[in-house]
């Protein structure tokens, strides 16, 4: 077998160039094999159709906040989280080459993208928005168009593989931007560094619920790091709930921890048992 | 004054015929005047821009889940959450006058609405989708560009407004869909069947936070109905949390458990006390 073959294929939503491309590259290495997906339905069902080893999905962004498709489609499948990785998003003008900012007239990118620039728009008053459904795509088409009135707002990777220049970087309003990935596979995988439990749970619908199925990690030291919760299709006004705990527990303490998490919940499951990503926020203020 | 300048003015997101103008005049009744607003941000200025004395904002879909816009847009301002109202949607196919299913080769709207619908789509593999901004919006086109071959998918009163024809009702994959919208004024007005209270709460970044946070509400009874978070700018992963909670209480209880919950938050604020919409869910199963 050779190298090439034994590196493995992830999956991502987005063209080449995406954002999650750049995170799984991050995360597994330029030798890793990218499957794009269109959709977040393809990402979740690349593993189980044969298409991919493991799939990248984002999760949470921290200004824009839960990615609500993603905790659905963990929900509907049974995928295992086995890790997770941060990316620091940047977003730079790219037009084609030999184009400047001054002559930009149209900046086209994701809705989401264009609204993180609210700054620069402001500046530059005359440039108008062109909203599109992806941000690499957004350089693919304005590259192959060759107007140089035309420029599109993406990460760096997606310059450098459609051959587009970037006009300027740092177009973001807020430094702190950044999105968590989380990598799933059909198998759980469980290093010793995992210190990082996600759980899906269904509460009975009473007064308290909640607070004791909270209980044994408040008791127990461990941090509830985000609670996130999602409709019940069919069950208007009832929740799944979603927990992200810090504990570096052994195998017997998760056992014993989830047995009693079982006895307060009427539906328990573990999504997965990872390392948490290191925190990049301490290098913002560097640009 | 004349009876007509006496009725509130409700200010909405979307244009004449959305499901937030069905949904306030099913709370406010026929009378009241429309002030429709093209953008959130738009409804949440119009009560302080003088355009409206109320706003009626979507708050959650029994199927979509939160909108976090909505969420976002509570904390940044200082109106009260009056009421709520919940609204079933049901998805109607509308034509020109004198269309009829059959000659319709292009279907137009809000993708989530195109989204709930999927089983139409696959019924009619010719029809093409075609996303939009607004579902009634979708409508007016439609009907004033006078083409057969083209419909829209919205609410029965965007067709009556516009003057479209209904080709087909209940196009929606799910009977369970409902969306629950909450009535906001710049000043808190609590009804004596008041029973439901609305808070977000800021926490400490510690172990068992939210645990205590929620044990007063345990202890007394109190149900809670619904959490949500939403992230903190400028401070990655952390959480702002939305409670809401089922309670009869009264002046002096409230203020007992907000002062035991202040002893136990970092922050707390009150978005809150109305009555809770009677639940339709039972009719679901009429059509």
């Amino acid at each position: 077998m050779s190298r090439l073959n034994q590196s493995p294929r992830v999956a991502f939503q987005g063209e080449r160039g995406a954002f999650s491309e750049e995170a799984a590259v991050k995360l597994l290495g330029e030798d890793v094999r990218l499957v794009p997906c269109p959709t977040f339905e393809k990402l979740f069902a690349a593993i189980g159709d044969g298409l991919a080893d493991c799939a990248l999905a984002p999760i949470e962004n921290s200004l824009a906040g839960s990615v609500q498709r993603t905790y659905d489609l963990l929900e509907e499948g049974c995928l295992h989280i086995t890790a997770e990785v941060i990316m620091r998003i940047t977003h730079n003008l790219i037009g084609c080459a030999g184009s400047s900012l001054e002559n930009v007239t149209t900046v086209e990118s994701h809705p989401v993208a264009l609204a993180q620039c609210e700054r620069f728009f402001t500046e530059h008053p005359h440039i108008k928005r062109l909203p599109t459904d992806d941000t690499a795509a957004s350089v693919r088409r304005v590259v192959a168009a060759g107007d140089c009135s035309r420029a599109a707002i993406a990460g760096s990777r997606a310059a450098s593989i459609y051959h587009g220049a970037i006009l300027r970087q740092h177009l973001e309003d807020h430094n702190e931007n950044y999105t968590r990935f989380v990598l799933l596979k059909s198998a759980p995988v469980v290093s010793v560094q995992a210190d990082k439990l996600s759980l899906v749970l269904r509460l009975a619908d009473r007064p308290g619920a909640l607070h004791d199925a909270l209980e044994p990690f408040a008791r127990c030291g461990i941090d509830l790091l985000k609670i996130e919760t999602r409709p019940i299709i069919g069950e208007p006004w009832q929740y799944r709930f979603y927990l992200d705990l810090q504990a570096s527990l052994s195998d017997s303490e998760v056992v014993s921890v989830l047995a009693e998490l079982r006895s307060r919940a009427d539906e328990v499951r573990l999504l997965g048992r990872y390392a948490a990503a290191p925190s990049e926020f301490n290098g913002a203020e560097n640009h």
